[in-house]
């Protein structure tokens, strides 16, 4: 019997009711494939602020770190938007990436036939879109140094923020975007602004030169503006893409919205060695948090990425993946999906329609 | 009669012939509202390049500079596009836009009635959207210093940028969009990210500021992924966006998108006094240039914005606006907007169609 440490982090909003969810869908179909979870319950975000004070306490860091591997919810929330910077819930989960070193942010875009109406393209424009954005997660403008409030020499008060990758940050996050294009379609778009910006030349420079370690993959380069509009006109071209982390938080969004179905959207976010961290796309969304109406499939779907890219656990990740599918042929939906001739549900019940699937 | 100097920048690509057609028809508009041109014509970008070795001749900007207003065609093309930095047709327009000051980007995404199938979006979706982007354009990660490249303390390269905004930056770009706002529906959705970052955080702190200057006009705040999904899922909840020059270039041309027709999109870049700068959204298409295939209409409209907001000439403005819409009622479509039940024409007659309507 395989035995693994879970860190489960629920967070704010919504947070709580999915990671319980995907908490017991996780056990389930673990138990079938021979395999036994630990959990362990840790705050994080503005929970962990009201708590304790700060959004990452130093437990729920070294929880985390000494685990297989970290399932978290979701941060946030109106009630801490006015926070300073340092007491901001976001701030809690940026350094948890960084502390875990996760620099690699996995975000699959797909449309899943069930749910192809969902998305407000046209249905041929959206149909067997399935795209992998790899994004930058623990370097760039959201770390970079210096940065913070100052004065300009006319006396006027300036904000700051310096974005910056070196060589080797964007060499590890190139190989590993090669790597999953290649057990993808082996097409790998790498979406920079090198038009313009010193820190996208030396990134498009990099990913050439790491190119050459992958001949078999078909390695294109685009300009993130025209990204943003080729995901709209015609998205289906892209397979992998893989860009820095600020332009990945903003395509990675705009991808998952291409679906029509961000209560679906799982990503993984994994480092060189050490846990993974597992989340939904989805948000803490506070204005339905404890109304049994949040759907916990993206948060499943998750746990699914956690069994596969954070402990190799192959058989039971498929084995979520397809409970999911077969809960929605079976025709539940939460409210975010309803449409008619479909049976709304809220979450816990369907948590239960899938537990009945594993 | 009242006469104004225009300079025109064909740049490369289908620059030329776009500009070609769009300064016959401000002729002719002008003309019947008893407006004389002095055009003057000027290189830019690779084309300057290649005949003077820089992407923006001193000349170029010192005519620019002295005339009342300057259209612009596109620059770029694959020539060029392994040049060093400083040898960039893109290059040549940042000079551009500094070297007139005009700070202000502003670009409509409206879907037309006659072009709502061109949209990759749901009918239901596209019609009716409205949007305009104001984007800063002379600040932000586009001119901040530091950047270039360098080694860091593990010896390997870096590259790298800054993102700062001083108060007075924000303060005329806030300002500037409350102004359009209150012209069109008085929302103004301001776009940052301020959760992360201290540039945003000052830009949200100075927005807010200029906001209590226009009690009538409705404001709100979004973060830049948020606001990348929410142009997809209802496009419609947008009027009036600001935000700062990287995240307008990205999500101008996302919101161009949504349109389906960026081949009829023009913008307007202004500064606080001096001529703008009037240019199509869309590139120099180095595929179909000189192929007489490119569509003219994107220039022809940026043409009507150099009448309305670079000499404030609504009436020949408007004059060239209900050319363009009656050219589209009478069934005319260059190749990227063609579709059965329309006449397929070239750049040249669609030019001369619309000069009948003017
Ligand atoms: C909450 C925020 C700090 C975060 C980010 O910008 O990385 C979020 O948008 C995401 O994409 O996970
Ligand atoms: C060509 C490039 C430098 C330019 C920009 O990024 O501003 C273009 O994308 C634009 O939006 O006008």
């Amino acid at each position: 019997r395989r035995s693994y440490n879970i860190t489960l982090l629920p967070g704010d909003g919504i947070g709580p009711e999915v990671v319980s969810v995907a908490k017991d869908v996780l056990s389930l179909a673990a138990s079938h494939e021979g395999i036994e979870f630990k959990f362990r319950e840790m705050p994080v975000g503005g929970s962990a602020l009201d708590a304790t004070g700060v959004p990452l306490p130093e437990a729920t860091l070294t929880a985390s770190k000494e685990s297989d591997a970290v399932l978290l919810g979701a941060i946030g929330g109106y009630k801490w938007d006015a926070n300073e910077k340092h007491l901001k819930p976001e701030t809690g989960l940026l350094q948890l990436r960084a502390g875990l070193g996760v620099f690699a942010n996995l975000r699959p875009a797909t449309v899943l036939p069930q749910l192809v109406n969902s998305s407000t393209l046209k249905k041929e424009v959206a149909e067997g879109v399935d795209i992998m954005v790899v994004r930058e997660l623990t370097g760039g403008i959201y770390f970079g140094k210096p940065r913070g409030f100052g004065t300009n020499d006319k006396g006027e008060d300036i904000g700051f923020n310096t974005e910056v990758y070196s060589s080797s940050e964007i060499d590890r996050i190139a190989r590993l975007a090669f790597e999953v294009a290649r057990k993808r379609h082996s097409r790998l778009c790498s979406v920079d602004k090198a038009n313009v910006l010193e820190a996208s030349m030396l990134w498009r420079k990099r990913v050439m030169a790491i190119a050459t370690e992958f001949p078999d993959v078909e390695l294109s380069h685009m300009y993130v503006d025209n990204a943003a509009m080729q995901l709209i006109r015609h998205p289906k071209q892209f397979d992998t893409i893989v860009t820095n982390n600020i332009f990945g938080d903003i395509l990675s969004d705009e991808a998952s919205m291409l679906t029509g179905s961000i209560g679906m959207l799982p990503s993984a976010s994994v480092g060189e060695s050490g846990p993974g961290l597992f989340e939904p796309i989805h948000g803490s969304a506070p204005d339905i948090a404890g109304q049994d109406k949040a759907n916990p499939l993206a948060t499943v779907l998750s746990a699914a990425m956690l069994l596969r890219y954070g402990l190799g656990e192959e058989n039971a990740a498929k084995r979520i993946e397809d409970a999911v599918i077969e809960t929605l042929n079976r025709g539940f939906r939460t409210g975010d999906l309803f449409s008619a001739g479909t049976t709304l549900v809220g979450c816990k019940r369907m948590g239960e329609e899938v537990l009945k699937c594993v």
